[in-house]
């Protein structure tokens, strides 16, 4: 028997530690894939130099131009691959591990990279929100690292985000016309997932964000979110959660 | 030996009389699957009354709330079926005419539908360069009628969408940074086309699109930007021009 595969993660004070969307689908395509992994812990400002010792490949550059690390990142005992970004991960598993299921239906790995795109398009109104709400699940050295480039991002005092009040109900506004969006192409596809009957790593990147808004949110929120669009969100968590992504 | 499809279309000065990349979409969806159909030429001012006579569902709704007609529309006298918007014309003839080379894959009618937006997105920035250019292309009914539509969604002044000059040589900048992205999706897709080597509606997508650039742009822009992305686009307007698209 292999080794385990590695996965990096942030850890957060929610039961299970996971709560990012991005960091669920990664788990999650490694649980569907029947592949054995275990969990490694970085706080969010020792990410940086903890990828560089592994190897890891930057993801994106900083505003100042210098390398950026983010998590997820994988690394593999069987191979000795270290690989960064979500849907890199599930092309290495797809392409390491062809005997076990595939989450890439042949020749869809442009259309479903481009929807991945456009979720995180159609979610943008959502991070205001989950930004305000879920960086308070985090221990303290992420939270306040979290919290300044947060602000740096939206370009305004943390408490001003999305505080509770007007804004907040707007931020809940757009959220459910954002699923709204997503709703409709889920219609669009004549199944119970993005390719009708058949499961994909589209479906991924759908329960993945799910699980972290339904891990996120407060329980009536969560509650509330679960029944719009008929129950879809709801459904695709219950489906998430036959799977043990968490160790 | 039925009666061909009516295909509407909104008709232009150049060889051919078709400009516009929705149009294209339709057309070169009936030719990839050996339908024949004739075309029918409406001046844009007479859209909505032709439209409303032959049955014709609106597409959107008009800045003041009232029903907005668009083209392309195909009217089918073997079922007498009216359906108008390009991505519905396609479902209908995939759906009507089973036996007719496929455009949608198994599955992928919700991701293709996503790639559609994605794609108009991507090309937003093309859109004031080519109504600045496009629209001289027109006969003078839809031209004056088109430019008051232009103005209005723009926000300016006819003249000032996209003059020549600074502004203009931004929006060919902007336009090649747009075609850099779609490369990137084909880059993916380990073939000639977005899902590898099988040819699909996103690829009718985006060739309906070069197609009308093709024709809407003087000879030596659309020379460069055949050029670009190591010549992709002149290759699959090449492909298209196999198929005979106009009537």
């Amino acid at each position: 028997m292999s080794e385990p595969i590695i996965l990096y993660d942030i850890p957060t004070q929610v039961p299970g530690k996971a709560l990012s969307g991005n960091m669920f689908k990664a788990r999650y395509t490694l649980a569907y894939k029947g592949l054995a992994y275990k969990s490694v812990w970085v706080e969010s400002p020792d990410v940086e130099e903890r990828m560089k010792a592994i190897g890891a490949k930057p993801t994106g550059l900083k505003p100042d131009g210098s390398d950026f690390y983010t998590l997820p990142t994988i690394q593999d005992p069987s191979t000795g691959a270290v690989v960064s970004d979500s849907f890199a991960i599930a092309e290495y598993l797809e392409k390491t591990y062809p005997s076990s299921p595939a989450v890439f239906p042949p020749n869809t790995k442009a259309l479903i990279s481009i929807f991945d795109s456009a979720i995180m398009n159609t979610l943008r109104p959502v991070f205001p929100v989950m930004s305000a709400i879920g960086t308070s699940k985090l221990y303290p050295r992420s939270e306040e690292y979290l919290k300044k480039q947060a602000e740096i991002r939206f370009g305004t005092k943390f408490e001003d985000i999305c505080p509770e009040g007007p804004k907040r109900e707007e931020g809940w506004k757009n959220i459910k016309a954002a699923f709204g969006v997503i709703d409709g192409w889920y219609s669009k596809s004549g199944g119970k997932w993005i390719m009708g009957d058949t499961f994909s790593y589209a479906d991924v990147i759908v329960a993945a964000w799910m699980r972290s808004f339904s891990v996120a949110f407060d329980k009536d929120q969560w509650e509330d979110m679960k029944s719009w669009n008929g129950g879809r969100w709801g459904g695709i968590v219950e489906e998430i959660n036959k799977y043990s992504i968490l160790d």
